[in-house]
């Protein structure tokens, strides 16, 4: 194989590396933290907010855009979130270079100081209140759906392509309400939405439930989120949604005209995913052979490699390529005709399965004249002569059943990786072999702190519509009581 | 009227700033110079870049995603783009903030400074060719063809909204040739398919041509851009489309291994639009009533009002307001239906015309009786009845007539307004009544800069595609030989 990665046995995280890079998929840059996003990865990002997009606008969301800065005092005025975001972040004070006096490059000019700071927005809670004050008088103005796609700055101190990285690309929901009712029924419409694409899209049998305490969103009341497992058993918190209660509307001062004449403040919702969702993506499918991507966001679906002798012969295969071709494209499905002459099919096998095209098909002379061509499926590497007659319509079917199949793998794989486990003793031993944990917990943020400081397990959700187990029990830790088990696992 | 904006003929600045805000498209933010993009103005700039991006892709071009930060040093690697860009701009230099010991805010960390500083990406051409350094190594890696979908920060001390902003949205190409010429060839195509998007879009008639020495961009060894002419007869650069020889190349030392064997540097050009498009969007067409939207790119293309009179009638209405929205959808026409019972007709007229949704219609119950709706025009203001009966179809030609008829009225009116001047006294007094100056000029930067000096008037272009006027003549200013005319003007 010309581009070699790790196996996934040996080196998980090595495994992981190798497929985003060799695989074309990012690369890390000049500049600490960031991550330059090639174009075929790129592409499946594109699949991925085009979807999302879509799905936003079907639930009366509208798109608008917020400055990339935020003056460094609105921070300060929530204090939780002050906590969360304001620590490590990219601070602008100067808004000027000048000619090194004393060499040939550029230095910042101490005559542009900005009178305050000015930090890259790590999230837009803040800059977004702040706005939205002016925009709401009345419960006529009520609600505000507003998404926003953008980039976002968090000075990560440990990143990784994807999964940590100090500049990544997001969308951020930001909803306003008059009742508290209805801000927490958009809390639980987007975590639903997210649901829907992890699963229906992205093949990701995820968890939805509530965050715990300590681990909420910094100003909000309730965390909803969604949980993935990834292939080396740790959980990957893959999107979240927050009800944030009135604390950005008092903090900025929001109030309206509420339809009894009074005077409330706004309610607030906020909800995000990430290029995080590309780690996700990679993580949970992908084999030692290369990426693999579920049909629903592969940006080629079907790639056709020619085995041919001489020009002549290659012409020939173009035009039935072409023709086969053609009857995908009718079909909504997208293809890539591989006639290099420089390398061999070898060569392109290997670069089609690493860069996970979900089938592959091999024209050779041989089997035009039967009537045939062979397919090769990249999730089962399954290979097999198909008829030509019908092909289009057989491979339509086919994506659906690698998609449900992708899907499949990683539900039974979830679920043999989750386990109940009752005692201090157990918990330890079973942490360590990886997999979802459903314990008895006492409710405490203290508990979950010191279960976390001991063995590196967090909370990662009180689940609501899988493994959901309402039964009492001791709290696996202090043993005092409790209502019902919650999910914990190492996490990315 | 409820939002009222200044007359057009009174102040265009103003008018200009009153549309943008009170037709919802975009407000000053509390960070300087950045702008919130509302929800309305957000919806065109979508419009615009779902077919600027498909525009791209149909002539083979990929989107990726290159960091947000620059290291200061890179700035100065390439001579002349130091110059241009390093002024002006954000500069992070920490990355944290700590509790101020001495009050209740934050403040920077001062042990949190950055080796070297970070400058937010005025433009991208230094991390990007310091990124293709690693892509390239053979003629086979070429060409490339990225586009990048981004936002940039020139730190400008006069904003205007869409027109002038220090933080704005754009796409930015930037592609690499293994030939000076095959580079050249990118750089015409990609300026032919600004000019076909603004004319055949955004109906701007606009002019192709290169831009003088003076006002070329800094790095490139040419610059073509599309100049369209605002209503106030000033100019505004709409596109720009560079070819930076092997500037950039050499400066970041990209080399590969050519057909021969041998080593060559790299040939490159850059291209980009902005959301200073929404700025001659709106000054191009609009007019004292508000905006005046192309249909191609009107978020909404068809409103409907009903005329009732009680619960009962409005809920008929509705009814037959919903099936035209069917038909409409079904050609793909976009409607809306203004069924708000809180405010009366006349405010949503006044409403949607300053919005410039280009077609509204009128139901009222008599109308209906007699087969008819009444439908009025945006950009003419005509208003008549119209048969029910092959209603979509008729107002799918007329989306079209309407389109063509935004693009003739701004071309009557840019050829109107240009005009030969062959003498400088001529051309101190006509440059004061505005519009397109065609001269000759001698060639020189000196001769340019005088008159720039002087009148305020620049180059807008040397055109090559309307009002090519090659014959030789004098420089108005300097007497001395001149082979072709340009144009001059003030411009935004």
């Amino acid at each position: 194989m010309a581009k070699e990665v790790t196996n996934r046995e040996d080196n998980y995280s090595l495994w992981y590396n190798n497929l985003v890079v060799k695989a074309d998929l990012a690369e890390t840059s000049a500049v600490r933290g960031c991550m330059v996003i090639k174009p075929y990865g790129y592409a499946i990002w594109e699949k991925m907010q085009h979807q999302l997009d879509s799905m936003f606008k079907a639930t009366g969301h509208v798109n608008a855009y917020f400055p990339l800065f935020i003056p460094k005092s609105f921070l300060s005025r929530e204090a939780e979130h002050v906590e969360g975001f304001a620590k490590e972040c990219a601070v602008v004070t100067h808004h000027r270079l000048m000619k090194d006096p004393n060499g040939s490059g550029v230095v910042v000019d101490p005559d542009a100081k900005l009178e305050e700071e000015l930090v890259v927005r790590p999230t837009s809670e803040t800059i977004i209140w702040n706005t939205y004050k002016n925009w709401i008088k009345s419960y006529r103005d009520l609600p505000i759906l507003c998404n926003q796609w953008a980039n976002v700055v968090r000075w990560e101190m440990r990143t990784r392509l994807f999964l940590r990285t100090a500049e990544f690309l997001w969308q951020e929901g930001h909803t306003a309400h008059a009742t508290a009712a209805e801000a927490i029924a958009e809390t639980e419409k987007m975590v639903g939405v997210y649901a829907d694409f992890a699963r229906n899209y992205m093949a990701l049998p995820v968890v939805v439930g509530h965050k715990s305490e300590g681990e909420r969103f910094a100003g909000a009341l309730d965390t909803l989120c969604i949980e993935a497992m990834m292939q080396d058993g740790k959980a990957l918190q893959a999107g979240t949604s927050h009800f944030l209660g009135q604390n950005f509307a008092k903090a900025f001062d929001v109030q309206f005209a509420n339809k009894e004449g009074g005077l409330d403040y706004v309610w607030a919702t906020s909800w995000g995913v990430s290029t995080r969702l590309m780690g996700a993506l990679i993580m949970a499918h992908s084999d030692n052979n290369g990426l693999v991507l579920p049909p629903a966001l592969a940006p080629i679906q079907v790639v056709m490699v020619p085995i041919y002798k001489g020009e002549e012969e290659l012409a020939k295969m173009r035009e039935y390529m072409q023709k086969v071709g053609d009857e995908l494209a009718a079909l909504g499905i997208s293809y890539k005709i591989d006639d290099r002459d420089n390398v061999r099919s070898g060569f392109k096998f290997a670069e089609w399965e690493l860069k996970g095209v979900p089938v592959r098909l091999t024209i050779g002379q041989r089997d035009i004249d039967a009537g045939v061509v062979e397919l090769a499926r990249r999730d089962t590497l399954e290979k097999g002569a198909v008829q030509r007659e019908g092909l289009a319509a057989h491979i339509k079917d086919l994506l659906d059943k690698i998609q449900k199949n992708i899907y499949d793998k990683a539900l039974a794989f979830r679920d043999s990786q989750t386990r109940k486990v009752d005692t201090w003793e157990e918990f330890k031993v079973e942490i360590e072999k990886g997999g979802f944990l459903l314990c008895h917990w006492d409710g405490s943020k203290e508990t979950e702190a010191k279960i976390q400081e001991e063995t590196k397990a967090t909370i990662r959700c009180i689940p609501i519509d899988s493994y959901v187990v309402e039964e009492s029990g001791k709290c696996i830790y202090t043993g005092k009581p409790s209502a019902r088990r919650v999910i914990f696992a190492r996490s990315y």
